[in-house]
């Protein structure tokens, strides 16, 4: 089967496949990519968010249900900051598939963190593609806020849900401050717990304080409250989330969104590239390989190092 | 004062100046850096990684006061996940500071995440090396061993205590399965609470699996028990630590860990510099800023605009 018409039938063994030639980056994955980009850019792109334990996949799992219910179909992507090694995610996979497992209207992939800077932000970015492509909208995107990768994937989104929780330590609930200056809806999950009140106070305290800075005609952030193990407040979170797609829409602020996105990509990977070339040539080029030799031994520092490398280095001075 | 003398001459202030230079990237900072890079090498990087809530902070400032009693100066960078406007990381080290104020012989720095992929990692790797060439040894590295940074920070120091603690939820005690595999010395915090039994039979199996693949001179992780806030087993885990910088001195491994740290910031900030590049150049080069166009724009997957551009790209064919 062409894996490049599967996908724009919407077939799940064809986006299943293509992702996984993404991930591995296999070059066949790259063209069908490059093949299917002009059918992009549908999929409202949701970031979910928030510390372990304020109960994200659940919350996830009844988004998931609710949007079957409005006959949406949707997609979840879940990116686990563990390792490979952990199994955290195929054993959360199987049971979330369980539960979906015979319903083509959901498409659910888990990304574990790759090995280079970027990786997972560039790996989330590939499966959304192709579930867009496959006409999944929304793509939901589960992740922990913390870490680098783990805010940018949040933060690029169209729309970040940054839940909050009642009830853990300081530290923990810390963890998901980088998200807090550029989350569009805000959600207190587990509302029906000790604390409620004061975590509220807390959030609208910020939401407060976030609006002096903003413009006029600026999304205010709603914040909400759900008991997701109940289903309570789920239908108006997806009210809320839908609500600021079509105020981005609206605002023509919906592609460039995307844009952003691809731009982060194109950059990364323009860099990533260069490092590759770098080592390619350094086994041809003596005098390259001494100086990485050099900094490995420590008989140079790495900027005086890079600052050497980028004189002899000439970029991209015609594109085509 | 000169800052490289100052710094030399093991002065806080000089250091504090160097750092914030580095971290700014102000020019001075590079090259106060490359003078001093001869005069580092010697301090031992002690990675302090796992969980929120598993007593990090404690166990570092009860290994901070072990060291003192040994008369070594120590220094600890904490790595805080949480964004610059959390406050919580200068929150944490007025605390801490204010424990080791009168003492020189502690030197204590926090680090944000910063904007670009590697830019805490690189931060990190910049402290330490100022706080190396001050002569503080060892210096520790305290991480939430979660996101992509923060486990490369954690797997590249030249020992990563690998730290999990009774009773929290399987959710939570996954995050440091990334490091599992590489840490050096595994210690269980908080040992005097119920489920300590089960975590050690966890890690003990998840060590002797470990031990399946290793060569006989490799090292054998010790699994240690500690209660930070009484003090308990803190000696006998700063002995384990300074006994792996024994052995990785002795395997001559000591140096080359520092080397392949630099060799990661060099190809890291090579990358970013190239990119740099590319987008000063795409201000002068038109058919360059039309591609980038393209890619915001939707026009063109980041992947094939990539391609293009390493067509057009030289890298270093020469290296002075």
């Amino acid at each position: 089967m062409n894996v490049v018409a599967g996908v724009l039938a919407g077939e799940i063994a064809a986006g299943a496949r293509l992702i996984r030639w993404l991930e591995d980056t296999d070059p066949r994955g790259r063209s069908a990519l490059a093949e299917l980009f002009g059918r992009t850019g549908r999929a409202q792109l949701i970031g979910v968010t928030g510390p372990p334990g304020a109960g994200k996949s659940t919350l996830v799992d009844a988004l998931v249900g609710e949007c079957r219910r409005r006959e949406r179909k949707v997609a979840v992507i879940a990116v686990d900051p563990t390792s490979p090694f952990s199994g955290g995610a195929i054993l959360g996979d199987r049971v979330r598939m369980q539960r979906h497992a015979t319903d083509g209207g959901v498409f659910i992939r888990s990304m574990a963190s790759r090995g280079e800077f970027g990786g997972l932000a560039r790996a989330t970015y590939d499966a959304a593609l192709v579930m867009d492509a496959m006409g999944y909208d929304p793509v939901i995107v589960e992740t922990v806020g913390v870490g680098q990768d783990e805010v940018e994937i949040a933060t690029l989104a169209h729309t970040t849900v940054v839940v909050s929780v009642p009830g853990l330590g300081d530290e923990i609930q810390a963890i998901k401050a980088g998200v807090l200056e550029t989350g569009q809806v805000f959600v207190i999950n587990k509302a029906d717990r000790p604390g409620v009140e004061e975590l509220r106070r807390q959030l609208e305290l910020m939401l407060h304080l976030r609006a002096q800075g903003a413009a006029p005609d600026d999304w205010a952030p709603p914040l909400l409250s759900t008991v997701a193990t109940r289903g309570e407040g789920v239908s108006a979170l997806l009210d809320a989330v839908f609500e600021h797609g079509r105020y981005l829409t609206a605002a023509n602020r919906f592609a460039p969104r995307l844009g952003a996105r691809s731009e982060r990509v194109l950059l990364a990977e323009f860099g990533a590239g260069c490092v590759r070339r770098l080592l390619d040539t350094s086994r041809s080029d003596a005098a390259l390989a001494e100086l990485l030799d050099a900094v490995r031994g420590g008989r140079i520092d790495p900027y005086s190092a890079v600052a050497r490398l980028l004189e002899s280095t000439t970029i991209a001075t015609a594109a085509s």
